[in-house]
């Protein structure tokens, strides 16, 4: 290994602009500042405000808060635009929040709210999206042309990209936690029944596995761990877990033929545990189709901001 | 309606250069000359020639005879190309035919083969495809950027159009058909179980209704006759197959995020005893998802050669 590509390895990014990037989630708001070598400085995680119809304005008031403190703290730095993140439904063309059952808001004008209250230029986008695009510009998708980058936490969410462009959907595309593998499963949050994160998240196997035992578990980790030391009902979660994946996987191959299957979040953490058994099941559902790599992802968590950061040097590029 | 409407509807292809267009299926070879006003002449339906592993060449023989026949047939039209459009897996870009089980061939380098046998520049690409180009540019999906186009009859088929522009992924995007609905459903012709046309294709809705009753059938129009009488095998096929259908698009939905689903082939001919309750299926499935609109295709049985010609006519253009 050279020393440029160790130190690309280290630096993901790159050089280029410094920019701020903040990745406001359900709980927490992530942020950091990127200088122009990419290195990634001052990353915080503070509880994310919440003040109900307000919740919106109050964000962008905390990014600005956030693009004060990086001022003050590295006053050598000076960014040049702002990557703002944020989870739902988001319309990044048209600049809204579409949707976020979580913090409360719809049909939210950020692009311009931040102009108003946000002393950098700002562009605005999805999380999961951005972190997708993470992974499709530095990471495990880049050698894909039409590549899904899945994330599987508490939930599942994914970013397309097709013929080299992310395809978004006005907001509404990647949604593959929400596609339904069994009409007659269990009852998703988002109100339709047997979505794929119902069974397949990390959530829902702590959550099926506590609700068949009465046994509460740390996390998806414990239930693979008891699963593979023979407890029956952790077996059981688990490879139902693994069919639905394989199943949503299948069809994803059917319809969009992605090269390309790219997991992260918490459950991809489990390495070959996950994937090992996720490939064989994915090759015995498919026929002539094409067979999409599945590869985890190569970011790691904070792919979000990494994606923010793009998108804000995109800006000021 | 002005009369220059009406022209435009007897003709959708317009005007442009004459072309020729042949869409060899698995059994017949469909073949019609376009002249400069887009009017369709010499429609002709014959059988394609099988010659086992000789079958793509004398495809490509019947081609160029073909083309004869229409220059003898109409000798004041100057066709300046040929649209060729064949079925199974087909990389249009690098044109090959991939795979056809049907037609008994695989890697058939057609483009070389045409360039070498036709005297004319013929464009080769995939029949459905071709189909569902003729409604995103002349038809029922006009109005959409991002949509899919169902083609449902023996088998279904589809072809995606993602923000305008048409989604191959190597020849092997928009196999919805083979898209696993039931992975304990039954064997699909391709090896997979389960695939969403052997439950709501047309060819599905007559078989499973003979085997379940031992009573033969016309059709899935008599199946849906018989449902409408009260027909408890036929209700429940039906139903089965719109389940189906509706979840099909459903996925869709989750993860592509269309602005439409367009719907031809036989089955759509059922109109709103098809497109009603399905309809009422998708919805009641969905959640926060964007909705598609569910609309008949309005280019008809001829949109192949219609997408044939279109294609042609993009080669000279």
């Amino acid at each position: 290994m050279t020393l440029a590509s160790m130190v690309d390895q280290a630096l993901p990014l790159g050089s280029g602009e410094a920019v701020i990037a903040v990745d406001v989630g359900g709980t927490d708001t992530k942020a950091a500042l990127f200088d122009e070598a990419g290195r990634m400085l001052g990353l915080s995680r503070t509880p994310t405000p919440r003040r109900g119809d307000g919740t919106a304005l109050a964000v962008v008031h905390r990014v600005e808060e956030l693009r004060l403190q990086f001022a003050a703290d590295f006053p050598s730095i000076h960014p040049r635009a702002v990557g703002l993140l944020v989870p739902g439904v988001v319309d990044d063309d048209a600049g809204i929040g579409v949707l976020s059952t979580n913090l409360h808001w719809s049909n939210v004008p950020f692009a311009q709210l931040t102009k108003e209250h946000i002393h950098l230029p700002t562009t605005f986008s999805h999380d999961v999206r951005a972190a997708g695009e993470a992974e499709f510009r530095l990471g495990a998708a880049r050698p894909f042309g039409t590549v899904v980058v899945l994330v599987i936490g508490t939930g599942i969410a994914g970013s397309l990209f097709i013929d080299s462009r992310a395809h978004t959907g006005g907001g509404y595309a990647g949604e593959i936690g929400h596609s339904i593998v069994d009409p007659a499963g269990p009852l998703c949050g988002c109100g339709a029944r047997g979505c794929l994160e119902t069974i397949a998240s990390a959530g829902a196997i702590v959550r099926r596995y506590e609700q068949r035992t009465g046994t509460p578990v740390t996390g998806a980790r414990e239930v693979l761990a008891r699963a593979e030391a023979g407890d029956k009902a952790a077996t059981a979660i688990w490879s139902e877990a693994l069919d639905a994946l394989a199943l949503s996987i299948a069809q994803l191959a059917a319809v969009l033929a992605p090269e390309a299957v790219v997991i992260g979040g918490g459950l991809a953490q489990a390495g070959d545990r996950l994937f090992v058994p996720l490939r064989e099941r994915v090759d015995a559902l498919l026929s002539f189709h094409r067979r999409p790599r599945i590869v985890p992802a190569s970011i790691g968590e904070n792919a979000g901001l990494l994606g923010g950061a793009l998108r804000a040097r995109d800006l000021v590029r």
